[in-house]
């Protein structure tokens, strides 16, 4: 991804909802990163000191959190998102520090943001900001979340380029340092024509999971996180797996086969390097809140007995990594993330 | 619970996954309760010296586990689950202080378990057991989670009754100690005739939720946790209203409303005594992994304000606190939960 925003001229600002850790961190920077962005004030505080540029909260801003923003503020440049008069009008006032905001744009499914043609409210937050001189407009950001159900990527990507350019040449004269930015895997993933978007700040990636296979953002050999789940019993006949893997570890995500089973994550045969993907496919066809049951392959039957540890790739990496509250590397390091600090 | 329990004169050993507290097991000693079912070794680890006469872990056996198990049985009374013969002789061989262990039997919806007419199965585990001194049959498990699924709770209990009572007849002259249990929240809400089972071990009836209330289990006034969410931004025109509040923070658990419309949560509001059901229902009508919106009533609409906190009695209580961490009391107490410990 990296690679990718060089090659057009884009800055990568990733999402760290996703892997939520310092250390992902660390290695984020050896590929040039600089600015990340997270989800909450509570990771924003997670990720401060160490030595990010800047942190962006890609979420409407709580006002309930302005005297935790002060104190992050004070040390640690953060940008916030804004997308109502009320909530600019509280922090204007209650602001002690400098920090940045974006206007999050409405990508059209309804999510959050301001509508892209309301001028009206986009003046009054702007009209709003500038009665503090700690509140400082950073540019427009757009969240398009419907690459997760449309096929059509590249129509969504032509109406959200068109959305922030239209923006862009409309605030630009007053607020010439003004930047955009658009994030979601997916359409980070494959599309390749962005216009004069000059950020993008897509998060999963760093790991992807079923749902981007399924999608079409990568390739299963892409997957980067497995959970690791011991077998507790085997039942040959009904070809099912009981493993000790359920909500609480995977969060309940799920992608429909084609013969309509529900698939809660992938089967992969996990190695001293690694993981090898299964020539026959084998899923987790149920959870409950501790357990799992796998629909198995006959390939995987010969193969598996009680007390063996199986990979199961996760239909959202995120929510898993949230529940796990941290990783193991190959090598057996212990990774951190956010959650643990709960 | 606890006077349902006693009029039925079984044991009741609530499932603590729901509540995964300390705190919540010193209220639970004062009704009288002594022993409590966990599901999963690290959560019985939680709960070790606490004063507990028996913790029985509710999961088939992990065979990973067993140096654990032999650290905990040092100084803890616990029992675990066996349904096959490989980890039982495993078990007997690796055991080094006693533990007891109860054959947990399919209740029929084939999540786990022994099928009720496999005597061959359940005669090899005993056999297996008794190859060791440590190993002490405790009796028949039957979780008829079922229940969640079928409208004819009665029918389920019927089969689940018959089926225990059979096995206990059947293997009495042997143990004359033998036990039989049963578990679910919805039939031991609902249900007057358990026969001659001896235990119950619910564990939702702590809180209930939006699921048991659909069920039948509860009122929704009996509901007794809810998620805090602050209100990010309120779209009029559209009724609806954006918290901050996720699948990680909720679980992505979800009800269809009779229109199809999905529901992650149902909106009540806050008060110093705790809160009120709405005339006019609100619900949380799709969430993301922080943002949630909620399909406003009028009444909502009319009195809640960008800043406003509100509350969501969730879908599935259980998960809910498990992603969470922690509680917090009406007096402002901080209550503990064991996932703030990983």
């Amino acid at each position: 991804m990296a690679d990718k925003a060089k090659r057009h001229h884009m800055k990568l600002v990733p999402h760290f909802k996703t892997a939520q850790s310092h250390q992902v961190g660390e290695w984020a920077k050896e590929y040039g990163i600089r600015e990340i962005t997270v989800s909450s004030i509570k990771m924003a505080e997670y990720f401060c000191g160490q030595g990010w540029e800047n942190i962006h909260i890609a979420f409407p801003f709580n006002p309930l959190e302005s005297k935790k923003l002060n104190e992050l503020a004070k040390h640690q440049s953060i940008s916030v998102q804004l997308i109502n008069e009320a909530v600019t009008e509280k922090l204007a006032k209650e602001l002690e520090n400098p920090v940045g905001f974006f206007i999050e744009i409405d990508a059209g499914y309804g999510r959050t943001g301001v509508e892209v043609t309301d001028f009206g409210l986009i003046e009054a937050i702007l009209r709003k900001a500038k009665s503090s001189d700690k509140l400082k407009f950073k540019g427009f950001y757009l969240h398009p979340g419907h690459t997760y159900y449309t096929e059509d990527k590249n129509k969504i990507y032509d109406e959200s380029r068109a959305a922030l350019n239209m923006l862009k040449n409309k605030y630009r004269t007053e607020y010439p340092h003004l930047v955009t930015r658009v994030g979601d895997t997916p359409g980070c993933s494959v599309i390749e024509e962005f216009g004069d978007i000059d950020e993008m700040g897509p998060g999963n990636f760093v790991f992807f999971d079923m749902m981007q296979v399924h999608l079409g953002s990568c390739k299963i050999e892409e997957v980067a996180v497995a959970l690791a789940v011991p077998v507790v019993d085997i039942k040959k006949e009904r070809k099912e797996i009981l493993i000790h893997g359920g909500g609480v570890h995977l969060a309940k995500d799920v992608l429909t086969e084609p013969d309509g089973t529900k698939n809660f994550g992938e089967v992969v045969y996990l190695t001293e390097e690694g993981w090898t993907i299964p020539l026959q496919r084998s899923f987790l066809k149920s959870i409950s809140q501790e357990h799992g049951i796998i629909k198995a392959s006959d390939e995987l039957l010969a193969k598996v007995k009680v007390g063996d540890v199986l990979g199961i790739l996760p239909i959202h990496s995120c929510m898993t990594a949230d529940c796990m509250g941290s990783y193991l590397s190959l090598s057996g390091e212990k990774i951190d993330h956010a959650e643990a600090e709960k």
